[in-house]
């Protein structure tokens, strides 16, 4: 993480920040964050990352204490987002990396991070899925529509990987993507009530509606049913798409491509975004 | 919360910490902690709480940096806990209140506050529980057998305290307590896989084994069974039992009686444990 970072909208050290000033959201897991991805300066799909935070401190009101929303617009996050990459060089006005937004404690914090060193073989590899936790989640769990600090239940599995799912046999997501599964000719991913988190290209995806000549559809992805599935890919804000050119042991070499596919549809609608 | 805390057994003052040294513990909920009854300077249960707080962050190695582990010994606490009491005239070494130990980032963090001052209020009237959400929880979730600092699904609900349920009908816990439930001839708490905390009070009452003639017992309590209840008392830490006067609208006045019993046997166990 870089040192520079902003408080409210105000540019301010990493290691000046008081744990007082956090406190709720450090005892109770009592807020939010988002993750964006930044090319040459310039956060992708800002607006819809502030409606999701925005939309999950409206859904829990009483729980946590939401910053000014003066400083949640979209204007306001740019100009303090270029503040603080024209006030660090290392970070500089062309910087290219993963922005996050942390709110709780009526403040919202702004950090930056550089790309995964890993980004460029995983896009060219991908990544295999090799396992799974069937029972995760409930479903219709509404915490997991949102993206909070309590995020101990995605955090403690980042590293294996495993592709979460409900009692009802259904794939959610991963710790830190949301799933796409190639079959019948559409493009499938689970609905938000399996639970799975509303990601920003998930949305971007189910908006475009096609993929190629394939239609995006929400449906519910049975695990039983993911051997006939001919390509796998998964989506996030900071690698954007990733093909899975093994799924439980099954080899799916056409991921890569569905995965290519993905990353240059939204990089289009990220530049007409933006 | 009282200003002097210590940080790995040095006193500190809570506002000269910065969040850099617990930022796992607040990007990612990932840390653990218990907190515990402080009474005339001595806290109560302590080698229990450290117990449970070594085995949740034992039972997660790779997701929490946990401390030194000589900073989580009985006798290390006791000796950061006394330090504080005598560096602060605010707490001074007859402290009654609440203890809380959290652990993340290589840390145990130990702080203080007063009693909640509706604690005896609490104690005499008791406090209806009118409110559920019978499928909150799923049955087995092994996350909720450890208090995080990914709290959230708890905190949420803090204030309203519903009875938390699982998907097979069954009651779990409320968000900061286990439940009792008194019926047919015995004292019953719902088993640790409903899923509910292991909380320390209710260790300690399934230890004695019976409440008077009434023996504790680990059974699965349905919500549709709780009509049939004579009594209902809930447990924790902080206020170790507290009565419930009207369970979901049906007055059980026998509860006030019920939790005042157990405080009686929970105060004499304390006593000789500590």
């Amino acid at each position: 993480m870089f040192s520079t970072v902003a408080v409210n909208g105000e540019v301010r050290r990493w290691e000046d920040l008081p744990l007082r000033d956090f406190a709720q959201g450090f005892f109770f897991g009592a807020g939010f964050f988002t993750t964006f991805r930044i090319e040459a300066g310039r956060p992708w799909f800002l607006a819809r990352h502030l409606a999701r935070l925005r939309a999950s401190l409206g859904a829990f009101p009483g729980a946590v204490r939401p910053p000014p929303p003066e400083h949640l617009t979209e204007d306001a996050v740019r100009e303090s987002l270029q503040r603080c990459l024209r006030a660090d060089a290392a970070l500089g006005p062309a910087f290219q990396g993963v922005g996050k937004l942390s709110a709780s404690d009526g403040r919202v914090l702004l950090t930056f991070r550089a790309h995964s060193p890993d980004l460029e073989r995983l896009h060219h590899e991908g990544r295999a899925l090799d396992s799974q936790e069937p029972g995760a989640y409930r479903r219709g769990d509404p915490t997991l529509n949102h993206k909070g600090l309590s995020y101990f239940r995605q955090y403690r599995v980042m590293e294996r990987l495993p592709l979460l799912g409900n009692e009802a046999g259904e794939v959610c997501e991963l710790p830190t993507a949301n799933v796409f599964v190639q079959w019948d000719g559409a493009l499938v991913t689970p609905p938000l009530s399996a639970p799975c988190l509303p990601g920003i290209i998930r949305e971007v995806l189910l908006e475009a509606g096609h993929v190629g000549p394939l239609p995006v559809l929400e449906r519910p992805v049975p695990f039983a049913r993911l051997s006939q599935a001919s390509a796998c890919a998964f989506t996030n804000a900071a690698q954007v798409a990733t093909g899975v050119p093994s799924l439980l042991g099954r080899a799916l070499p056409d991921s890569l491509a569905l995965a290519h596919d993905l990353r240059r549809l939204v990089e289009g609608i990220a530049a007409r975004e933006r």
